[in-house]
């Protein structure tokens, strides 16, 4: 085996892989869920039900739906957009679509050319810079607060582009449970919003991705609810409501943008086992499966503000989060931690260093740790291995401690 | 619903996509499969056995299996590949996908930059050719024959490739029930085009996607087992053998062409109760399904003969072939098959025309007819009306018919 591929693959590509060695010790990293939480009993006989009843269409490409997807899911997806986000949405706006993260790379796929513009959060899901680095666009960035996306911010940014004489592609956005800092925009704030992105001429990208993932159980109306123009793209998934390994996500557009969207999706269709079981799952237990994930995911997140108020005490900095799977935690000056997150994954506790999920100026002082997946005592225990490698890497902080760290 | 989208897509986009009406009355195109024959109870039992077994590993991103895809399908596919194609794989070696064309899509991404060459047959998949075109590269066609592609043309075509000095990236090539024209590549042939590829340093790709559906169940060895020089990379999918509907294909190649595939896999992996499901199902089922599904795929071919011998006579031209989904016709002098595929489909009648699936000076009195789907009655039907349909566009042929058509 002597033959050598390097000069046969692209010479922009990204580093090669690495071989998986398994999952660490103490994972704060992706978004996995609470194993526990899954409802495996009622997936079962959710797909036992749906293969007797409709087992042979697999024999089909699409089934018996089209390529927007199975139908059924896109009925029950309209029902529960209606009810928890008050979008009026018909199931021909809908394309399913392996994971949201597929839904991304194809509305990118369609809109974006190399120097385009893009308006994006300053804080942001890890994955979006680097796909619109690929796809060479500049990005602006938008500073956000306790209710997401600062919109005194993106009107001057909106005005200076029009000065500029550029249109932004889109203005992407996170504004429910966003990703990391787990606010939620409020709906004044919602309403403005997509004023402005009207009166500028602007497609708003809303990602929707961790909405059902709220304490209360209580969601503002989505963008595209509050949207009279048909200007909002909307982005879904249920990685995150019922499991990360099911890859079943949508977007939400009038037909005019799905059908640019269906014209680049080149795969025959999306898992459809995967959307048939999900369909008949929803159907009946979707509520009461989110309504109990989120009190797992409440307790975990507990657990996890209880070891770092143990193990760090007031010289870390948050929120607490409405919801979600993470918590963005600002650590003391002079830790680093790109540097941080390095150590700490050779301890075994891995963490998303703060540089990888925002361009702000202090990004290297913010970590985003993931609760969902570990167990309570396994948040406990890493979180204090966490705090012993901060310490042993950068030193124990002198002040702002609000009580002493045990030894260790 | 006012806004203007269409400044906002890209402006190379393909044709919007057309609303979807359903399945034409006559349904000869697509890899649709034989829906009495998809296993719908032995699914069931497979889906319960392992959501039972391991369903709250769905919580998990990649299971526990990591980004190459769930690790007992890749175990069955070790043994199964070595049994059927004398394949010698590793798990490590085996990357799972959201079906075959997921498969080609990032080996594209990985390796074709615009510009580049790449040697393909010259009547082929008919998806192969918008990629290529979109991927920006120049392509050069090798005439095949009853045995797949022409070495002797391909040992000419790379002459002329290194006297210009350029590399073609790879050789695309379906040896084994050769799309369209399901002709199988005779084993003497394999060694000497792998050996040719050693010799000029072109990588092969070598896409094996419909090799399980043969009549006589006996298969060649995979270009792949007969390459001491690791320069083959192998595609296959499940979705001919088990159900087009369920996405799960897969890439055989070296850790070293897999690590930088993986690289531009940004999915977060492919559908994980698919591949659960399908291994179960095939560590015990597989055999005897494929057995008996080309029992009833090659009923159904018989049938599609009965009744182009029946309809159009000996006016019309093919081979039998011995497996696959699809008959490669050649029609009378004067008869346009993209103009025949059009009106065909207003009459109810879908069929490829040879354009779409072939290079050659004379594709346009080619069609390709897939027989999985329909039903027996159905294939006679259909075959009848695109009798009339194509006598009553281009005449009834004057010679060459063995017998006098029915009127209709």
């Amino acid at each position: 085996m002597s033959f050598d591929f390097n000069a046969f693959v692209r010479e922009d590509l990204p580093p090669a892989a690495a071989r998986w060695t398994g999952f660490p010790a103490y994972n704060f990293v992706g978004g996995h869920n609470d194993e526990a939480s899954v409802p495996v009993e009622a997936l079962r006989a959710a797909a036992d039900a749906v293969l007797m009843r409709e087992g042979s269409n697999l024999g089909t490409y699409f089934l018996q739906s089209g390529p927007l997807g199975y139908r059924p899911l896109r009925e029950f997806l309209c029902a529960k957009l209606k009810r928890a986000a008050a979008m009026d949405v018909d199931p021909d706006e809908i394309l399913l679509t392996s994971g949201s993260l597929q839904a991304i790379d194809l509305i990118n796929a369609a809109m974006l050319a190399p120097g385009d513009t893009v308006i994006v959060e300053e804080s942001n899901y890890g994955g979006v810079f680097p796909r619109l680095a690929r796809a060479g666009v500049e990005i602006v960035t938008i500073p956000v607060d306790a209710g997401g996306m600062d919109i005194d911010a993106l009107e001057t940014a909106l005005k200076q582009l029009d000065g500029q004489g550029t249109k932004a592609k889109y203005i992407y956005t996170i504004p429910t449970v966003h990703n990391p800092t787990g606010t939620i925009m409020p709906e004044e704030r919602r309403i403005r919003f997509v004023a402005l992105a009207a009166r500028h001429g602007v497609p708003i990208f809303e990602d929707e991705c961790y909405s059902d993932l709220i304490w209360s159980g209580e969601r503002p109306p989505a963008l595209h609810a509050l949207d009279r123009e048909g200007l909002v793209i909307h982005v879904g998934s249920f990685s995150k409501s019922i499991a990360p390994a099911l890859r079943v996500g949508y977007i939400v557009a009038p037909w005019a943008v799905l059908s640019h969207i269906l014209s680049v999706k080149h795969d025959a269709g999306s898992g459809a086992l995967e959307q048939m079981v999900l369909a008949e799952f929803c159907a009946t237990h979707f509520d009461d499966h989110v309504a109990g994930l989120n009190r797992a995911l409440e307790a975990k997140l507990d657990a996890l503000i209880d070891a770092l108020d143990e193990h760090f005490g007031a010289s870390v900095e948050f929120e607490r989060p409405p919801g979600g799977i993470f918590l963005w935690v600002k650590l003391p000056e002079g830790v680093e931690t790109t540097r941080l997150a390095e150590v700490a994954l050779a301890g075994g506790v891995a963490v998303n260093p703060g540089r990888e999920w925002s361009k702000g100026a202090d990004a290297g002082r913010w970590i985003r740790l993931c609760f969902a997946n570990p167990a309570p005592e396994a948040i406990r225990d890493g979180v204090a291995r966490l705090a012993d490698i901060c310490h042993a890497e950068f030193g124990t902080p002198e002040i702002g401690a609000n009580r002493r760290r045990a030894p260790s």
